[in-house]
């Protein structure tokens, strides 16, 4: 099958608010086939920019539109998709943004394939079955203890065996922290999981992230996310030899190639490395990392903040991995992301997620939803529009 | 001084070749401030994807173009420009493209701030004086290692007392770089200056890679460069580690934020830390690298192929630094880049480069090359015209 066109959809809600959520707007990519199928995938973040790492002239050997290695290309095989992306990176690497470009190029191409296989793509990822991860609730701290007690106890409530609590104001005041940090615990229970997220708010200050370390081993906490900057592996490196069981640092979000996340297993001491297929490149450079993460004794989870796409696209990298048994599940979606596709990823009465039968990766987009939110954009150079969203 | 207009001119040779030449095309920046002066920086590569993270909208309170951090602000000293860079990557840390441009806002506003205090950049960033720096030709291999001789040759008779030899065929066959090497010594004479960049061609190979470390102890260079690709730092630890005196290993040209090169310095065992300050986000972050360098016992070196404006501004952050003695300095640059500006960075009868006492970057750009190279560019969205080129 010869790639015939890869065509972009920026949606967007219509106010974004200066807020954490990653759901307000997707880039939506399809690739269409010479065999008349589709496949669908996302880019994270920033639309605009990645459609034009798509269509934007070369400037040198080593900085060529994604386009250019992509148009024309045969896809039969997994092995094609993985050539594909040596490729990208090859022809794109002064292109920085080219990394997020590619990643929901890469989804597409592996709901393209499984559509044409007719296999779900972990099956074509060579997993032999795909486990159920157990959801975890992802929250903001409340304003108060009392409204994380609550919060915790409302979690508890519906379902979930396993809780993230962040950000906020989380990590300024210690005292706070503690209380926080005990109100989520007692409002989860004993035997729900918690996680705590500190939104790299330390930078790449050790001492200072230490001083939490007490209470979260105190409540059980299993991981200690983003206590640092991406980047800021001697710090990670220092804080994770602190630790003690089950607490372990976890990271990773970041990571827009898979070196970054493999020199965060192999010299920041994570215990969990978190990936988000939207920007790493996605699924083919995430279960590289599922890969190293599992021969390297660390857990891999997703990283998924918007649309049912998304969350089945991430959690098809390690679908087959029965210890990283976690995953992040978005539960403050924007309409634009909930109502993405026809299908939904839905929480069982155990709080587990299964990944769908269906082939590729089983979501349809749904045509009212894409017209909706639909930013048309164009680019102009010269006399020449170098590129104009396509007809749906 | 208050930021009043951040100005793009994207210019690009009329055919941009399929080589390794990364002058065919640059994006210059002009920076206006409310007391009418202008200042002017570049950003390395992709062009059009840098103007798009200028002017996109929000994804996210984590995703805002760079417009957002910089159009308003007041601008008196360089802590001013400091607190802009950090407020930039906090407000756009999921905008990937935007350590690309805040990198030529960066240098421009630099420039400015020197003009503003008439004085060098230079004496701003903290430095007495400016050290002059030996000026290493970049060369390609020769075809042949007789084509290799005669360029050494050239060199040398030249007045350059230091050359980079290295892409083409090299790396591929051991005898071949073993021939090709030892060329290049004897063009040069026992005493200029040898180094090698292998341009990742080994990837993360270690032992390929220390196949060639006999020859180049042999041929007494300097430094190998890029033996991996810049995220290995793995392998750049383990080969580093078999290195002796006064052979290194060299790398950090594709650092966008100061992070990766810390990384290198700290896990990669890197001799030389190799800055583009047009990538890694401008002055601000390279002199950050420059000072980590020094008190980490590592030689810091600018990265640069392009225009006299990317030399000034690269050179600025390790202009005191007596110990940092090299500078690349681009030889084969296209038209564009030679004709840019007004002033030129010539190398005098030792083979060093000397910085301007000019205010600022001290390097104007010539309105009639401009002209003649500029790329209209117009971006839509929506019913929304949301950039258009400025007028010069």
């Amino acid at each position: 099958m010869k790639i015939e066109a890869v065509d972009f959809f920026y949606l967007a809600m219509p106010e974004i608010h200066d807020i954490g959520d990653g759901s307000q707007d997707t880039l939506l990519v399809r690739v269409r086939g010479n065999n008349g199928q589709e496949g669908w995938g996302e880019c994270e973040a920033a639309p605009l920019v990645s459609i034009a790492a798509w269509c934007c002239p070369m400037s040198h050997s080593g900085c060529k539109p994604v386009s250019y290695s992509v148009l024309g290309r045969i896809i039969e095989s997994a092995a094609d998709i993985q050539s594909l992306n040596a490729e990208v990176r090859r022809n794109s690497f002064d292109l920085l943004q080219a990394d997020h470009t590619l990643a929901g190029i890469d989804m597409a191409l592996w709901d393209l394939l499984g559509k044409q296989h007719d296999e779900p793509t972990w099956k074509l990822l060579g997993w032999k079955k795909p486990f159920p991860k157990t959801a975890y609730a992802s929250q903001l701290f409340g304003d108060t203890p009392a409204d994380t007690l609550q919060k915790a106890q409302r979690v508890r409530s519906d379902n979930f065996r396993a809780a993230k609590f962040g950000w906020g104001s989380f990590g300024i005041d210690l005292a706070a922290d503690q209380a926080q940090v005990r109100a989520a615990r007692e409002g989860l229970g004993p035997d729900v999981a918690l996680l705590v997220d500190a939104g790299t708010i330390w930078g790449e200050d050790v001492e200072t992230a230490a001083s939490r370390l007490p209470v979260l081993q105190e409540c059980g906490v299993l991981w200690l996310e983003e206590p640092f900057v991406s980047g800021a592996l001697k710090a990670y490196s220092e804080l994770s030899k602190l630790m003690r069981n089950p607490l372990r640092t976890a990271g990773g979000e970041g990571s827009h190639e898979p070196f970054m996340a493999r020199n965060l297993i192999d010299f920041g001491g994570v215990g969990y490395i978190q990936i988000d297929a939207g920007r790493i490149g996605g699924i083919t450079s995430a279960i590289e990392i599922a890969r190293y993460a599992e021969t390297h004794g660390v857990t891999y989870v997703n990283h998924t903040f918007t649309t049912p796409l998304a969350l089945s696209a991430s959690l098809q990298p390690y679908a087959g991995l029965e210890t990283s048994s976690l995953c992040e599940y978005p539960v403050e979606a924007s309409t634009l992301a909930t109502q993405l596709t026809l299908e939904s990823l839905s929480i069982d009465h155990n709080g587990q997620v299964h990944l769908p039968e269906r082939p590729g990766l089983g979501m349809t987009p749904n045509p009212a939803t894409i017209r909706q939110y639909l930013q048309p954009v164009e680019i102009n150079l010269g006399d020449q529009t170098i590129y104009t969203t396509p007809s749906l």
